[in-house]
């Protein structure tokens, strides 16, 4: 069985993100998407908040499985038996920070490969935080998340 | 099965290419190398040279099939019953050229998913074009060419 | 009056291009198309075919005008009475290139100000060699250009 | 009218951003200069002096106006009757950053265009944070930011 | 004599680092690493234990010095009779990061030059940041530092 | 005594070229200025004359020297007994390419470092092709060359 781990902060998750998950879902049998416990960073949502979230956009597709986790992502993609990190890219900036953390990762654990997926031209524009940004100032969100999580996104604020 | 096509000139086969065939081909059922005919490009060595490198280098990675292909790829990788073409990146301007031909193809052919692995660093700076400038100004192209093809590359000069 | 020159080979015009032009010709009083006439590079439709695709798919944009062009684009806008030079942005390589051209126009006549707008993210795939590849191998081009223009690219192949 | 809307946070301004509000005063009829108050980050200057200090070097732009403004950028540039938002490109992180704002402005008001201009070479490498560190260790600031703002951007420290 | 100055946090130095100290030693008849003194930046390891730790994996490097600093850089390569300031590339955001530093440290003192080396493609994703995330978490940093340095960096966490 | 190779085209030698060679000739015993023998690209000036052009704009420059080139460049650095090739940078895409070839040379020749200057931002926009198409179109080069040699440029359109 193909399984890949997708990991990400998704505080909230995007369509960006919606994107990738239901495109990586169709070319691997199994997808995990991975939820970052931040000790570190401030969120809007806490980890359980943010599990959810992606588990309440993702139900219909069958083979995805929404979990927490914490310390190194090669240690977690070995535990659930997964070869693969699955990431997108959007940006230059995206792709610096990826190949380095891809190489780090490689040295760290040489059995597990990272693939990377190009987002949508439509969601390119889209990250976590211009979504906050645009929410916190009252602009229409419409679009950039998925549509059963824009009341939530805005009662945080 | 999961089958990915993993698309290039090939002329010749560099170490880059091969640690990419050889690192997809442990995450992919079945990997088929597609050589590209270039009608346009002047290459050194003809498209059934190009194939035979392949297969000479590749003969003990046992799901790894070698074919020559011409027209549009998502077409090619539709036909071989793939739903996957595989990239290598090695630098921005790859991300770049190789953004928008994902994107393309995505429009092109919507069931057939672009994804990409980074080049491991040791072969970060070698491509074809490199090896051929190396190697007709009598430079040593061991380390940048799979072993057995060195004295196959000097002869053309 | 403010008036605008917009420059390119548009061979032929893409949806890109139409967006830069549609989104110009309503900030600039008046938006002139300068259509490059390109000696040293092969085209696939020739210099007045270009002016005449053009203008057939900005009938409607009163404000735009269609030119050929010869020689400094700076001497052109001046002719022209234009101290705009509008281009657009898709990638990080146009940026590179277009940064470079802006400082050397504005050597060449200081009144002269290149202003750039980025491409909408529909289309930042999209070019002219792109669409031109895709309808060789029998691509299907819809999308890509304006819709009146596909069967006149098909034609030429 | 042409108006157009050139927001910064200006901690302080520099030469690069006199160079960009000189340059666009010439090329629209009226040029806002938009000073953000930004509640997160800390600042050299309060917004009431980031105000003045603009004021007082571009009081020979009789078409500049300089006002502070909080909320989304399309907000503020629709009530000033603006459709054009201005900025400055340096870098590509500029660009790359510059390029999603455009994207998501675009997004929430497709009335309102940004538009880019090249800060001019000589500028190239000047910022608000570069000039802070400069005069923070004592070095020389002329040529970085107006004359007539050194001694104030000096007394700071 | 052609001394160059080497600056940078180094909070630990990498085997990324020690590439560069090691082959500028080579073309430079005295090279000195300059440990930046970061008031701003909460450091793992302080001032005086990060020059510890440089001098010891550069002990067998006679002609590199080890020193601190704070201040202006050109002004600390003037004091110790320097007309080079060595950086060390990996990445484009480096690239563009120095880029700037370097022309404003020229306009700063147009008497001192920034040369450049590229880091060895083997460490091109080891910083300081990305081996403290790794020891962090208990992965191994083996091949990312000086193998004396292993003890003391995993004894910080 | 530290010499150093600084290669290239120079068709013709650009006042960015003769910037480096100045800065350069400042940090090293002796520069060698090293003219590439193109014979794949068709250059406006043949060897002879480039060669002849650098050594007239930089007659004043004691301790340059200027010789043509052919083969690899890592072994005319050898027989030129230096150990450094310096090389200018102005933008990403260099970059990109230079650090490539940087990468190439050291595994040619590990004996031999590429150090690289940032042509200077006045510069940062002029290349020798770009001369050739102002040239062409009889725009003004002046500040784009050296001085004495406007005229021969233009004479050869």
């Amino acid at each position: 069985m193909n399984i890949a781990v997708y990991p990400g902060s998704f505080d909230p998750i995007t369509k960006g993100h919606l994107d990738i998950i239901t495109r990586g879902s169709k070319i691997y049998d199994k997808l995990i998407v991975a939820v970052l416990v931040n000790v570190d960073k401030k969120c809007l949502f806490n980890i359980e908040e943010r599990v959810e979230l992606i588990k309440k956009v993702t139900k219909n597709l069958k083979n995805v499985e929404v979990l927490s986790f914490e310390g190194l992502l090669v240690d977690f993609a070995k535990i659930h038996n997964s070869k693969v990190i699955l990431k997108g890219l959007r940006t230059i900036s995206d792709f610096e920070y990826e190949f380095q953390m891809a190489l780090m990762n490689s040295k760290l654990n040489p059995d597990i490969e990272t693939v990377f997926m190009m987002t949508s031209s439509a969601y390119s524009y889209v990250s976590s935080s211009s979504v906050k940004q645009v929410a916190k100032f009252g602009g229409n969100i419409e679009g950039l998340v998925p549509n059963e999580l824009i009341s939530e996104i805005i009662d945080k604020f």
